[in-house]
């Protein structure tokens, strides 16, 4: 389809994503979506809409958290969904299991983003 | 919240959606989900809406693959997703790396269902 973005583009993001999100660098995270994307982190919560609200989320909680990617991001169209295990930097032991799907546009920026985690899926190692 | 199925039940129906899907047991993969429920499995193509065209589906499908979670079943209040792994049974050492979100009622049953997978996600182990 013309204009879709590639599997390997976004998995790509994926992985930019959550090695922006460890370093605590919001701006680029930010940079990740498009104009007026929408993030549900975690699902129930109010939905952050648009660039700069999503800029003034990822402010006040990036880098508090260590975030890797766990198993394959899988892709289908322009979606995609990714296990993740984040691991708050202040707080040793603690894993929590989440888990994030995306949307994507034709030039590969995320359009919507909602996390699956909640008290359920916080662990302590 | 009054009604809201508890995290450890809708665990328990994401590990028997893939023993019943593993087994070919229709009857029963249809009877996880509620009356009016959708499937959308991959994601883009045409949705299953109902509990009778749920079950064609899968008596069409369920039984052809071996099919296990990988990793923890992610629970946030009514929705949860977990990464998969299904293995044609008459294809040796094909691996289709896919993830489900589902959503679920009061009494547990799957409202809807949909499933990250596609040609870029099969492997060949």
């Amino acid at each position: 389809v013309i204009g879709t973005p590639t599997a390997e583009r976004i998995r790509s993001v994926f992985q930019r994503y959550v090695e922006l999100v460890t370093a605590g660098d919001f701006e680029a995270v930010a940079a990740l979506y498009a104009e007026h994307a929408t993030v549900e982190d975690p699902i129930g919560t109010p939905i952050h809409r648009g660039r700069d609200a999503i800029r003034a989320f990822y402010e006040a909680s990036a880098g508090s958290v260590s975030v890797e990617l766990e198993g394959a991001v899988r892709v289908v169209g322009r979606e995609a969904a990714c296990a993740m295990v984040a691991r708050p930097k202040n707080a040793d032991g603690v894993r929590i299991e989440t888990l994030d799907t995306m949307t994507f546009d034709d030039a590969g920026q995320i359009t919507s983003m909602r996390a699956y985690w909640s008290p359920d899926t916080i662990h302590t190692e």
